[in-house]
């Protein structure tokens, strides 16, 4: 009936899945925010990837020589792909850790910690800080998504 | 019981998560629709990034010449990049969209919009379309993606 | 109430979901090994992208060297992007069809073709087998995943 169903899309209502939404957004938006630091190196330090995008430089050589690579845009742009690469897996297995009937402070203790070590990554990685900073933010936030593997792992197995 | 469960994978039949499920399915198939593109530009510009695929031409130096990158491929490359930085936020961010309570007329706004502009994007970078028609396509896709998280973030807020 | 929401988190009793959960788990812990062969190889090669990961080789022209392109790290990050390209498609379409209402047994044959498929996938790449070893691997799962799309968006269609 229209009344049960209703109430299956109130998941949102449920503490665990809140806080999984919040943390899951916050990290989305950050990945998202690459885009636009990317775009605003490539802009400042004119380089581009297409052709098209030179066009307003002027026709044929002048704007053949912003065709390049930049150190600057290069940097970001591995940020974006190692998000890509962490903070998906963390979406993924999240939603499913949040299913798993997790304790609140359990499931937050998770998502805190995998949220600051994203964002200081991002800042060890675009600063640069020496290593081994961005080496062991990176770090943190992959062992916070395996804890959380293991957990889905041992409540859901069913090969 | 049984019967309880059953029902708890019946989201499908709440018309914001259908409509949700089929936005999102067209956008991941589109998504996966470069992967078969890349591979026809590989093939017909015998452009190949691996030794082994090229061992179809002979061997030794016949076949080495087939190691090399291609603007055509490179392009597509390009666009799928941009597909995986762009429509995995949408799924993600959609998903807790659609389980936050939203108007069906709103969400159908988002997700045809977004759909829409992500087809209107990868013309673009494929034909290529010049500039700004890539570059309005993104911007459009980005703002519904942030609108969804906006609405999330309200809803769901829980540090 | 309360005890209402609390059975909207016990989707993880759902058969379907629980095998959804273990590949999908399986698989994006797969995915994210790629990032500790990547490590791996670009310690082992010497071979960097960032000029601070090369600083405990020393100063100048002596750490400058090991800032290079190795042919089995960009082999393993091809692995990688080519994980992200599919095993994210398969996890959002998995998750949408696995709340289809799929049998078990139609469910379960998914799962395990597609978990295999991407597992010889990344063998067929790394060591590298002949073709057509890792382009048939890679369309047997691009297909079980076309075809969960197919039930999804049959199931679920409202444009």
């Amino acid at each position: 009936s229209r009344g049960e169903m209703a109430k299956l899309t109130q998941l949102i209502d449920d503490e665990v899945f809140r806080a999984y939404a919040t943390y899951a957004g916050i990290v989305l938006l950050k990945m998202m925010l690459m885009s636009l630091i990317t775009a605003y190196f490539r802009i400042t330090r004119k380089a581009f990837a297409n052709p098209e995008d030179t066009a307003s430089f002027g026709k044929g050589e002048s704007a053949k020589k912003y065709m390049r690579t930049d150190p600057d845009v290069e940097r970001v742009r591995r940020g974006h792909l190692n998000d890509l690469e962490n903070i998906v897996p963390f979406v993924g297995i999240g939603l499913l850790y949040a299913l798993s009937g997790p304790e609140l402070s359990t499931a937050l203790l998770h998502f805190r910690i995998f949220t600051v070590a994203r964002i200081l990554h991002t800042f060890a990685y675009l600063i640069p800080l020496p290593q081994p900073g961005r080496g062991l933010s990176w770090a943190v936030g992959y062992s916070v998504t395996f804890s959380m593997a293991y957990k889905v792992l041992k409540t859901a197995w069913l090969l």
